[in-house]
């Protein structure tokens, strides 16, 4: 079977082996248990994280204390929190564990060094970096003219196997919807 | 002077005469008088643009032939609707100037070509779309979580030059708050 790290990087770039093993190489197996909190408010964040199994939650919390999540990750997706990783500076937000679990991290140092080792790593980063960037300005889009079913529905389409995985709860605050309305909605 | 090309590039990259003269051959300048669309929704997008003067904005159109106004763009800002443009795919949005522009143009093949011809530059890229991102992902958390006081106060402090350039309306639906939330939030 396939390394689904380099079945991730190879959707941008094929790779050798011998590449492969090289990236492999600057990667850290981690393992967190449900609830860890991976990433704290406050935190300095030395690394990011390919997600191997398992899914996790990135939230705000307001000045009451409320928590809204921004976003999710699940199985091949990248996760840390990404203004702190990348400009050293403390974390805003907070990322937690959902399930156990199975994490590769990549410090910033690695992270840059892996792209001037390898021109195909640099290049697997700017383009899946454009194509989140495409996604979540998707997202905006539709926080600004999508009502709460549009919102719903596309998200359904677009994560079908989070839906059911993740609290209801974290689903409506993703949305921007009450509780009552995602009810509704999935009723429908 | 520097030119404003290769002083966005050199915030990330520092470049030879050489490289920057090599870069700047696969660019093509253009210019657009205000009011011009310089894509329309179902084109193909076949270029991005970085801006030399001038101010455009990009904007959805929903089903009763409202617009909504989604980003701004403005000196040594690059534009163009990107999905489109990465996915070859027809455009579902619009650009337009806001005033006379003066950009230049790179086709997605040159794009591509530097990055190769580059490493410097497909850094770059790689680099300022992840910090394109994250601007992208607070405006997310703000829509989610700040009050439309919050996201007046933020536009203002963060883009001071384009609140007295652009029409109020087209940054009232920026910030998903009405007109006249506006008006009364910029007499305060």
């Amino acid at each position: 079977m396939v390394h689904p790290l380099r079945k991730h990087i190879e959707s941008i770039s094929k790779l050798t082996d011998e590449e492969f093993e090289h990236v492999l190489t600057h990667f850290t197996p981690v393992k967190y248990k449900k609830h860890t909190q991976l990433v704290r408010e406050g935190d300095l964040v030395k690394q990011e994280y390919f997600v191997l199994k398992g899914c996790l939650r990135s939230y705000i919390t307001d000045s009451t204390g409320k928590d809204f999540t921004y976003s999710f990750a699940a199985e091949t997706w990248w996760v840390t929190e990404r203004e702190a990783f990348t400009k050293h500076q403390p974390a805003t937000t907070t990322v937690e564990c959902l399930e156990d679990c199975e994490l590769l991290a990549l410090t910033h140092e690695n992270r840059m060094k892996l792209g001037r080792d390898l021109w195909k790593y640099e290049h697997y980063v700017a383009e899946k970096t454009n194509l989140g960037y495409i996604a979540l300005q998707k997202r905006l889009q539709l926080m600004i003219t999508g009502s709460a079913k549009e919102r719903f529905e596309q998200f359904v389409a677009q994560y079908p196997h989070l839906y059911n995985r993740v609290p209801k709860t974290m689903i409506a605050s993703y949305l921007g919807v009450s509780r009552e309305t995602l009810s509704r909605l999935y009723r429908k």
